[in-house]
């Protein structure tokens, strides 16, 4: 079967509709080649972006596919009038049902902020974010109070990648310490995690899967070997039962999975505390 | 006006869901207040969230708006019969005219790898993650052969969650140095970045909000005051000037559309190396 030329045209960054629309396609076994239009926020920009879809068509003979966020009407009505691709108009579906649901008329222009960075929660986003790449890997103790979770584990369990997501993505503050051979011996969590036990949430994986993944980063050494990945995931286990410690396997999850599950989790802790 | 409570339901993280129905929601005025449902993957878990919701209509006396991303038939079904809600079914308003356009029908379940970690996309995102990290503020000067791109800026004009960001969504190699005074002297961009010109991308930032963002993190210091932002802004556009690299303003730009612009220069820039 031919490629499907799949456009995603937005008047932002076209993030929302390429996610979406990757979703929906992923329930059609046909290969894709996706193109992204962002920042498509006038009229003839919309007309040159046209062009480019039409041009596909003519070149590729198979109608692509456009997925849309465009909120401005006027710059829509481009792509309806003129666009010979599919046209997934993914805002249209459900502006007008929201509005009559809603009672209210949406605004038909791009809501964005004129300066997005003076936005509260943009900033608590970027503070999270920093919060969160200056408390990796047990870099720093200070202002563990201000975390909104601390996770641990033991090195490559997937601590860091799922720490910076769940701030850029959710603006949560996290720590993220190891545990080491250290902690194992001594049978204790770091000492500077006691006073915030109740923040605490680990991750652990299969050491199968985690000598893999440390293989990949030192060969042939100790550190990667099955026995001692065995050992540590064993011994990380033993101490989160120890200290009641909520865990999670991060295995065969993705990064956005692990974030979403460790959020629940948190959100559930803090509607108990209140 | 009273707050509508909007549920954001699927089967998986529920991000897109909730990205896409924020968008949507952006275009009402009204006050919301937003729930997320994730991992609904069964009619079993169908029947908790339906319950959950036509609670919330009951206790609230408005109808709640649900954003459901629901994919397997027999899940959305549990919702499409009891949920009295007003439920905004995303995948099925485009799945129906997709399967006709495409001439192939949805799989009409969750078409996720068994396990994600499997997935090649996945695991080059994670070594971009990784990568970016390590490459972060000219902390390595190893491997920059590998980068897809190195973004220069003054201290805080951007590069380090735009670095992550792109690597997170994009699974872009990025590597981000600082421009310091010392460069400025020497009127030379940091040594080991000159075999690298061309992946070279410049980030800016007006010296009035430089000095804010650093006044919040070094109160009343030389480095915060106006006239060293001044200074170094001006003296980094002039470096960027001199080796002829391309600039974005990040003054009162998001992370994303930051990241947005810098991926369109990377892949225009591939492109014309071909």
């Amino acid at each position: 079967m031919n490629e499907r030329t799949v456009f995603f045209v937005s008047d932002g960054t076209a993030i929302t509709a390429e996610t979406f629309g990757t979703a929906i396609l992923a329930q059609f076994q046909i290969p894709v080649r996706q193109v992204r239009m962002p920042f498509v926020d006038s009229p003839a920009k919309a007309m040159r972006a046209v062009e480019k879809i039409n041009a596909t068509y003519q070149k590729e003979g198979v109608r692509p596919v456009v997925f849309s966020t465009l909120v401005d009407v006027d710059v829509l009505n481009v792509l309806r009038n003129n666009c010979e691709g599919k046209l997934m108009d993914m805002f249209s579906a459900f502006v007008q049902p929201l509005e009559t649901e809603l009672g209210v008329k949406a605004l038909g222009r791009v809501g964005r902020f004129p300066d997005i960075t003076r936005n509260q929660a943009y900033h608590d986003r970027i503070d999270a974010i920093n919060f969160s790449l200056a408390h990796d890997d047990g870099q720093s103790a200070r202002n563990l109070e201000s975390a909104d979770v601390i996770l641990v584990g033991v090195s490559r369990s997937g601590k860091t990648p799922t720490s910076i997501y769940l701030s850029m993505q959710f603006g949560i503050k996290v720590a993220n310490y190891p545990l080491i051979p250290e902690d194992f011996e001594r049978r204790r969590l770091p000492s500077a995690l006691l006073p915030h036990r109740k923040k605490i949430f680990g991750l652990t994986i299969a050491p199968e899967r985690l000598a893999e993944i440390r293989e990949e980063r030192r060969p042939n050494s100790q550190y990667a070997s099955l026995a001692n990945c065995r050992m540590e995931v064993s011994e990380a286990e033993a101490m989160m039962r120890r200290y009641d410690i909520s865990w999670l396997s991060t295995t065969t999850k993705s990064i956005e999975e692990i974030a979403t599950t460790v959020l629940q989790h948190v959100r559930r802790r803090n509607r108990h505390h209140d």
